[in-house]
């Protein structure tokens, strides 16, 4: 039995999220019948963070076990010309038979893209939310601060479920990397926008970057959706501490729509990923 | 009766290209039917150029005259209110009573975009040609500036028609620029890129540049199937200074498919713009 991990790519636009759902279509379900038509087995397929309908991704994770002695990269050819075009295999690599897409992953980064110029371009719609209203930045950019480190995200997510796993009760979660950037900033360094595996954003872009161990489901759009309260003055930023113990999700931001956000990176220790037994 | 130019972006993939046609989607249909909605007058708006279906647009221009009160600002409003998010009014202003916005055209640049990496992001597909097969450079650029100059481009275009006119039988043409550009060479100064009204291309693009008085129908993407050939070995730059006198377009390259092509942008002189009569 192989582990086959895949690094993928998609245009969460048409598809009704990552799970399978009867009568849907979906990213897995999409996968998981090319990868049956192709090994003739029947196998899942799991992903690191299970993206709600419309949601993208530039580097999403998943893995699945097969007895095909097909490589990673007859597997990523193989798939790239029988999935929409939608949906791209960006690298397939073998792994440790133990490795799990989800239970493994140590960090995940999403972004939020907010399109600021007067027009919305029409090859932007789908990967972006068009807000030309006046933001107070540097009040958003403090409050994205504040969200980094370990809070109780309870005022910050949908009332029930977690990205990761839906019984989980748990709603501490630990925030790396939380922070707002403008696409006209000529003095961030090229190393701001690196983890994001994009180019620099166009000069009317502004993105939020945020990167933690595990997300409550919907977090993220809503953390984007506070952050636009505070850049209009409907909270400032030390409203947002205290609504960490409010626990009360009716006095954050709104959950923003889908279409603006990535998954933008998995990561995982070397030793979970690595065919070699470690050391 | 009052003049209005309109500067329009589009994004030409589910369309049937700029110029009605009965029981077709296309950019022309959409603008008037929207346009004779909020002028309740029956009108005809002329486009620089008439794309074909699949071609989108960053600066097509385009005029219509109506005895309609509103403001240039205020019909940009009501149509990128109105119309399909594909298709938005970037600017409006009026214009001088004879202004049109095919005759008076001094020059007009498309751009052909090239995808160069191994797996096409699933946010391109709309918008360029994936061509991930090695090819020469330094010929292909040599050869595109011999495009540049006054030539008989009959090698170089559909068997009929042309772009501005169709019962135009001159095939001669002005080409001021043609130039094919790396998205990933370090040293291309921005100017390079300044009229292409877009961001620098991405690293793993090439996008092929040309600038000229008007174009025969399907040139662009002709010329840029013959910089392919050249840059597979297939034809050499001194066989594309041949074709300007073989007049033979069976010997020239394909003609590309349509959705890497853009209008980028219409000019025009001063005058035939200025609302203020000629000093």
């Amino acid at each position: 039995m192989r582990n086959i991990k895949l690094t993928l790519a998609y245009d969460g636009t048409d598809f009704h999220g990552w799970q399978t759902q009867p009568g849907q279509s979906t990213i897995q379900s999409a996968l998981t019948e090319v990868i049956e038509r192709i090994t003739q087995e029947r196998l899942t397929i799991h992903a690191a963070g299970r993206t709600d309908a419309g949601v993208h991704a530039l580097g999403q994770t998943a893995h699945f076990r097969t007895q095909s002695a097909l490589s990673p990269e007859e597997f990523q050819r193989a798939l790239n010309a029988l999935l929409p075009r939608e949906i791209r295999v960006v690298a397939a690599e073998g792994v440790a038979p133990d490795f799990h897409a989800r239970w493994h992953a140590l960090a995940k980064t999403y972004c939020y893209r907010f399109y600021r110029g007067r027009v919305l371009p029409p090859f932007l719609w789908r990967y972006v939310l068009h807000d030309p209203f006046p933001l107070d930045f540097d009040a958003m950019s403090e409050a994205a601060r504040l969200f980094e480190g370990q809070h109780d995200f309870t005022s910050f997510a949908a009332s029930t479920g977690s990205e990761d796993d839906d019984r989980d009760r748990n709603v501490e979660r630990s925030i790396f990397r939380s922070e707002i950037l403008r696409g006209d900033d000529q003095n961030l360094p090229a190393a701001a926008f690196a983890t994001l595996g994009i180019a620099r954003p166009g000069p009317e872009e502004w993105v939020y970057v945020v990167r933690g161990r595990s997300f409550l489901r919907y977090m993220v759009r809503k953390l984007s959706g506070t952050l636009i309260d505070v850049g209009r003055g409907r909270l400032s930023p030390a409203d947002v501490t205290e609504l960490f113990a409010l626990r009360d999700r009716s006095r954050s931001g709104p959950t923003l729509p889908p279409q603006g956000l990535f998954l933008v990176s998995v990561e995982y220790p070397d030793a979970a990923v690595s065919l070699e037994p470690a050391a």
